[in-house]
Order: structure tokens, then sequence, then C-alpha cells
């Protein structure tokens, strides 16, 4: 039966970058068979979220936290699921400005290698000045303003490069698409644990086409990539957002 | 004097996986010195908590943080300071859960060498399906109605998950006492600044027997290892934690 | 036109370690973009801080944070914008406090080859133990007596090594300026979303001459590196305290 389990692991693939199934279960035994049934076979499985979406909100994860490991391996996965070329490329690129840019140049370090074994180049990417979705521009006066009341004392530098960098270049490339650039989004918060600007995120996210559903399902899928504590502790900030947007 | 202290750091071994003492004094001879003198010859041998325990709490944040570069040292400490491979094994497996999958798996690929090193075998390991420990039905019914009162709606899933695998299956199993699940999980909750989440699972850890003294002197551990402000922001929900408690 | 940019890239060397700008343009060309124009065209020519300053709060930042890929290109333009190395050897050991032992332990293992390879030795970095700076008993009796009141009880050996260790010897050590460890600390602080220890330690770094535009500048420069995320859950709390200083 053991031998069985473990050929079941290895059809997983390697499960963690330089690790393959056999590894794991040389270490954990236990880790090994909760990888290949509740997580691969289960939670993955279940129909709230896409295998599309799950990818990009494990992608996105890894990536916030420099989960180096577990990133050849979602990659790959990611492709597989459907996430094209181009869109992992703008999730990097969009992850710089919400996880650190050394994060983002983590991830190229392992994205260029599964590029180019799979002869993906650079005519598939997006290029470096796209043209721009158009911006809703009322919705961004008031985020400006807002921000510019609270803020434009303490670091003006910040504020103004919030403006022109993201939400008036980076969140308008059409390489992603705006629901998705906020699933990115979100996941990364969630999985940094950044509560405080869960709230802001997660209504722009809904805004943009997320579900109540998806959203909730996005915290099943992050709680394995990020832990327990990260989900559990934006429980209470998600159910504000989703109670807030019922009235 | 100075040809002494080296070869005195060097008696503790490397310091850092790659790194060797001589490393570190050919970039800060400050560093090498408080590593000598205030840490291993410290505050490792403050009897508040034995050294196993203190490799625990270790070993908790280092993979909860994955500070890779510390880990084999201090797993193979760990081993030397009692903790048994199949606990080393289970902590691994815990943590999957409670710092996120790839940490896990981080700890799985620098474990796995030590684990062959030592010639520890999958025998010696706990295995993937154990016979669990008796639950306290009473106890558990109680924290799933109050998650499932605040939360069922935000995210079932989640909440479905949290009950079926981590209290009614991993927190079950033998391989680690219950004491020491909760002293990795209250480390990592520490390690990870994860402030909302230490009320519930400080109380438990000392419903679990970890004793006052001890969890005061997870702190004083736990700020050379994921840093002084991770302590620091811990210190006033420990406090509250022991004041509810005292009455 | 784009030949040329790419050699622009090649101008700025390695990105990040052991990537080059090709990597970057090979997964992301709005990365690669972003990063020649924006950030080492943009962000880091802005008058409000000097390159110096900018290399210190990047490096903490990295180094809290455990960003590997970046480490080599940045410690070694501290180097060249003016950090000598014995400042950086004591920004190193500053941060195994402030950020955790195996974060300075992962930033050794990249400054040593950079020490070996520009031929730094021993003799150009501070001693494991130096003459101390002369210590404001009163400032720092009134520091003990407070976090002795609030947690003396709580964790008694975490108080004493603070006082002990960090604000006895450590802070004292003159190798670094008492207003670039308050930089290098705040950055850290604001880089690792530890909102709860900015209060006390920005106060402290512009009590050490830190001005209010060079504080408020330090969270555009940290943005890029943190993330906007961290920048943004620390605006609130530096809002505060330039506030309350204005009184």
């Amino acid at each position: 039966a053991k031998e069985v389990k473990m050929s079941e692991n290895k059809k997983h693939g390697a499960v963690a970058g330089t690790l393959n199934a056999d590894d794991v279960w040389a270490v954990s035994p236990a880790l090994a068979q909760y990888t290949a049934g509740p997580l691969l076979d289960g939670v993955w499985k279940r129909p709230e979220l896409t295998p599309r979406d799950r990818s990009v909100v494990t992608v996105a994860a890894l990536i916030a936290r420099i989960q180096l490991i577990e990133m050849p391996y979602h990659f790959a996965l990611a492709l597989d699921n459907g996430v094209k070329p181009g869109e992992l490329s703008e999730i990097i690129t969009h992850l710089a400005f919400y996880a650190g840019w050394a994060n983002a140049m983590s991830a190229v370090a392992i994205a260029k290698d599964i590029f180019h074994r799979r002869g993906i180049g650079v005519d598939q990417l997006p290029p470096a000045k796209d043209k721009l979705l158009q911006l809703n521009e009322e919705a961004e006066k008031q985020r400006a303003a807002q921000v510019s009341n609270n803020f434009g004392a303490v670091s003006p530098g910040l504020v103004q490069k919030t403006t022109d960098l993201l939400f008036r270049d980076l969140w308008l490339r059409p390489a992603l698409a705006p629901r998705d650039r906020s699933l990115v989004t979100v996941s990364a918060l969630i999985a940094n644990g950044q509560t405080a600007q869960i709230t802001y995120h997660l209504g722009r996210a809904m805004d943009n086409g997320l579900t109540q559903e998806q959203a909730s399902e996005v915290l099943t899928q992050i709680a394995f990539y990020a832990g327990w504590p990260c989900a559990f502790s934006a429980l209470p900030v998600v159910k504000d957002v989703f109670e807030k947007r019922q009235k």
C-alpha cells in the first residue's frame, strides 16, 4: 500500500522545486500524505474556484513570501492551468510593487528557466510600454483625493508615485484583467498578513468582478500556502467587507 | 586572545549552514562575539527553558520565517538536544499548516540531508496515518461552534478544513505531545508577528502544560531568532493572557 | 530602440545577484523598464535623501526580509554610495537583534564575498568589543523604567537582555552613528510591517537627527523594496509621530 501511495505522490510531480515526493516521504510521511490527499486531491478540486484562479492565488502567495522552493512547481502548474505566459509575467511585475522589488526578482529567476524550457519568448510577453486600459477618472480622482488629504503632507513622494506609477499606469496595463490583478493583490495582502490594506483592495476586487463566493474560497486556498494564521487574521476584515457590501 | 575566541567560535560548529565561524568573523567580529557569548553561551544556558525546549522554539521560528541559513545547524542541534527525529518530522508537518506549505517543504529539503547523514529512516518517523489521541469533544465542540458562528458564513471552506484537518486530525497525532505542538504554534505566531492569533494559542499552550515561566522565556529566546520587534509586539498580548489566567 | 533600452539596463549592472538585466527582460520587459526608469533613474535620484541614505534604507529592508537575490547588487552599491565597510558590517550586526539572527547570517554570506573581492579585511571592520559612546543615563533610565513597569513581570529575561545587550551595548557601539542606526531600525520595522514598534523608534530617529523630510522620503524608497502595502501601513503611524512632535 505504501508503494502505491508513493507512486501516487510521484504522479503529482515534483512537489517543490528541487524536492521530489520521495524526499518529502523520507522526512515526513504525514506531510506527503496531506499534500497528495487533502491538498492536491482535495482543496485544489473544490468547485468554488477554478484551477486557474487557485494557481493565481497560490503563485501570488509564493511570490509575496519568497517561498522559492514551491515556485518551479506552481509556476509550471499555473501555465498548465491556463494562466498565460504574459499573465504570469504581469503577475510578477505587479508584485514588484505590491510585495517588493526583490520578491519579483526572485520570481524572475525561477520563471526564466520555465519560459526557456517551454520556448516562451518575449513575443509572448506584454511589452514594456503597453496601450493602457481606459481609466475611470471619477473613481481615481476620489481615491487620489482621499489619500492626498490623509497622507499628502506625510509623504508627498509616496503619494505621488502611488498615483503616477500604480493607479495611472500599472493597474491600467491590459496584460492582466483588473479582476485578476485584484485577485493577485488581495492574495498577496492576506499571505503577508497586511490586514490593514485588505479592506480597500477586497472592495476593489469585488468591484472588479470577484464574487463573494470566490473571495471566500481564496481564504481556504491561501490557508495552505501562507499558513492558517494568515487566513484567520484576514477573516474579520473580510467579514466586515462582505457585510458592508450587503447593505 | 583573538585566536582563542575564534577557536571557541569554531567549537560551536558551523554557526549557520554554509557559513562557518570564520566567515562571520570576516564580516562582523561583533556578530561573531555576540553569537559565541551572549547567545550560545548565555541565553541558551538559562535554566528557565531546557535546551530541548529552546531547540523546539528556535526550529519553529526558523521554519516559520524560512530562515534557511540557520536550519542545518539548528536541526542538528535539536536532535542533539533531545528532540526525537519523529518529533522534528512532526514539527515540520505541523508548520505546513501553521506557517505555510512551502515553509515546511523548505525544512524538508534541509532535514532530509541530516536524516540521511544520521541514518534516520522512515521506520523512526511517525506514519502518514497514525492512531490519534483522544479528543476532548466538549472543548472542541465549543471551539468549532465559536468559529462557525463568527466566520462560518464568511469562509465555509476554511472553517470546515480547520475542524477536519487541524483539530480533528493534526492536533491529535501522537508524534508530538500537545504541549510541544502548542509550543511550536506559539513560537511560529510570535516569530511571524501574528499577534491576533496569540491569545487563543497561548491559552491553549498553557492548558496543555506550558508554564508561565516557560512562556515568558520563549519571548527571550525568540527575540534573538525572530528579532526584538517580534518579541516586543507579542509582549502586551502575552501580558494580557497571563493576567486573565491569574483571575 | 529596444536594443538601446537593453544596453541601458545592462549599464545598471546586474540588477539582482544571479540575475542580469537580460534575464529580467526575458520574463518581464515591463519590470525591466520600471527598474531602469522609475526606480534606478527616478526614485534613487530624488534629492530628499542622499544615495548613501537610500542605500542604508534599502540594505536594511533587504536584510530584514531576507531578500537574498538583491543583496549582492545593493551591498556593492551601498559601498559605492559611501557606506563604509565598517558601517555595512555594523548594519548587519544591528539587524541580528532587530530582524533576527538568521537574517544577519544570510547577509554575512553575501557580504563576505564582496568584502573578499574588494580586499576588505578585518582591520577595516569594527572590533568585537569597541569603546562605547557615552550613554544618556537619564533617558535610558526612563526607557528602562517604562519597559520594566509594563513588561518586567511578563518576561524578565527579555527586559533584562534589552537593557544589557541593546541599550547599554549595541546602540553605543561607535561604528554606526546613532542617526544611521535609527535609520536602519526604522527601515527594518517598516519593511517587516512591525507598525507597533515604529512610534518609539521613529521618535528616537528624529531625536538622533533624522529630519522629517528624510523620514518622509524613507517611505517612498521603501515602498519599492518592501512593497506598497508596508509603506501604506506605516503611513498613519508616521503621520501621528510627525503631528505629535509639531506640538
